[in-house]
């Protein structure tokens, strides 16, 4: 019954016909304290777990985007990585069963901040217990025990998701094989802790947030688009926008006067970025995980030491990608990334690639991530 | 009268007993329509104007200083570039007559939003007309026109105040012989852009301001927080942060909870910034400053050309500066700069400093910033 309350917040969020639900059989203990009583993990998955149960692909996603990777029949809206993963694609559902999780603590149906708190049938909001990197790819290993896998052929994600497929190689090392991480980080740097953290107050800060209780519905729209503007803005590269956009100016922009309204056609973008995104992301679940992201440090795993956290891991191949033009995930942390893993013995294949499309890049800029990652993936099964 | 209510007014907002005054003795008309009716410019200077009345260097500020570049008898509080001015420092004030501009608009002593519109007794607030780059070079000329100075040795600046530079010698090109541009621009960024717009947005989103009708001392200081966090993080560069704070700690950081309050040390340095400023910027000053920012392209001068408005320019000798790790006014920019001024036939030395400082580089890096602006200062009157 309380389960079933889950399920129905979640659908009434978002629209997304494919989403599975594990339902835990046990209550998930967090890093930081506190458990989730009943914890329900969403998930979409593609193609078929083979009779070996040896062709898993555990996909972790970035901080905004759902379970929904890639359209299916149940599901024929583009997903948010559409190119990548399918029959024949890079990331071949011909050959890997291909599963996304829902972070814990996304509003996209796993248990979150948004969503029902089965012992009080109203929703958590802040009393959901203090989330980490850890507990998300705990949540992605108890979703493959609900479905009788013990080991994956590939943990993979890009940036959240990235760092989330690091904790998950270093946490349960004798059950993953192989890693992608694309401009993800072993630890937040201050620049990206001072970012989110002005995101969180552009939250906080908006009267709508009440001390986070705002009635479902009616949470502070204002301080989550500012939020994601920014999140917009440290996305993307200075050059990519001087190409897109240059000085080109809104055909609607008013006169310049005393409301500051957008003039520039850059600003339109902003908007329209941000609008999409309050109108469906939860406030509180928003800032659960950035807050996670912040407080992030793979180190805790060695007693300080990101060599000896990293020591743990028995990967036996990896890829590591980075974007020159990324502010957010710098290059630096790609690299350190690859480097500790090489240290570790295994076979470590490093790319910088040098697009325009800072952060992002991986959602876009097809020409580059494409065939790297398509070799990659079809090595492992060489 | 009404000009004696704007003296106090000014007075009021802060306390800079070096600042000058100049009424200028006729309305002053902005480039973008609309008029200040008795205009009054705040400035400090030091040294002395010599015989033959070419020894002025006339500085522009960057959006946030006020005039009190420097100290003096009358205000021995340190500058904002006291490294900079004064007797045998690189701009030096034995040999040099340095007038340093609040700019107009700019709420420390100059007509601005912030101050009272002798028409109605009353603040300006938004009744202030829309404000221009060029304007804010026009006032500097005023200011000087009262001393009865008709050509400066050199026009200089840094960020705002290096757009103010080129825009001055742009429009007066047979009363400036020399430039010093230092992390300006010649047109905004669409990436300056999108940033400065979102800070617009936080101050304007701040129930406080009103729609822009705030009370005296009673303006929207939490956004003007956020918006001074934004331009801190951007002043800077990831690198130094990486540097300074790493993932330090505050000594004083509650358990994570619900408030979502500070954690790391960087937070603790953005925080202290922020209210440093929100407690003494006036919010429409602010707006009109940052707006004049985006609106300004130097090629409005040239017919849509660049070319041909930095050919205007009939300067002898410019020192261009940028800083690598700029994200906000990029290398490209200063590097543009360069290039015009010396396909005008202008003698241009140009750095580009591998700095970890980012844009502020030119208040705290001394050790590169200083040997170049003597050698520069040195050389004009060699």
């Amino acid at each position: 019954m309380a389960i079933a309350l889950v399920r129905s917040t979640a659908l009434l969020n978002h629209n997304l016909p494919a989403t599975r639900y594990a339902e835990l059989p046990k209550p998930l203990p967090l890093r930081r304290g506190g458990v989730v009583e009943r914890p329900v993990i969403a998930y979409e998955a593609w193609g078929e777990l083979n009779a070996a149960r040896d062709n898993t692909v555990l996909l972790f996603t970035g901080l905004s985007p759902s379970a929904h990777a890639a359209s299916s029949p149940v599901d024929p809206k583009p997903g948010w990585w559409e190119h990548m993963i399918g029959a024949g694609k890079p990331i071949d559902t011909d050959r890997y069963f291909v599963i996304c999780i829902n972070s814990l603590g996304s509003p996209f149906g796993s248990s979150s901040p948004a969503s029902i708190d089965p012992l009080t049938g109203e929703r958590y909001g802040l009393s959901f217990p203090e989330l980490s990197v850890e507990d998300i790819a705990l949540g992605g290993r108890e979703v493959l025990r609900t479905l009788g896998i013990t080991r994956v052929a590939c943990v993979m994600g890009s940036s959240l998701g990235g760092m989330v497929s690091v904790a998950y190689a270093t946490l349960y090392p004798d059950a993953v094989d192989n890693l992608v991480s694309i401009s993800g980080t072993a630890h937040a740097s201050p620049f990206a802790i001072a970012l989110r953290s002005l995101q969180r107050e552009m939250v906080t800060s908006d009267p709508a947030w009440r001390g986070g209780h705002y009635p479902a519905g009616q949470g502070p729209t204002v301080g989550l688009r500012l939020a994601r503007k920014l999140g917009t803005i440290t996305y993307r590269s200075a050059e990519e926008w001087q190409q897109r956009f240059g000085r080109e100016r809104m055909q609607s922009a008013e006169h310049l006067g005393g409301d500051f309204g957008p003039q520039f056609e850059v600003e339109s973008y902003l908007e329209h970025q941000a609008h999409n995104f309050a109108n469906v992301f939860d406030a509180n679940a928003y800032l659960y995980l950035s807050r996670a992201m912040d407080e992030f440090d793979l180190a805790e795993h060695g007693d300080g030491s990101l060599s000896a956290a990293f020591a743990r891991c028995k990967l036996r191949h990896a890829l590591v990608i980075g974007v020159d033009s990324d502010m957010l995930f710098r290059i630096d942390e790609q690299r350190e990334i690859a480097t500790h893993l090489q240290a570790t013995g295994c076979d470590v294949e490093f790319h910088e690639f040098q697009s325009i499309q800072g952060h992002d890049a991986f959602l876009s800029d097809r020409e580059r991530f494409e065939p790297v990652i398509r070799a990659f993936m079809a090595r492992l099964q060489g």
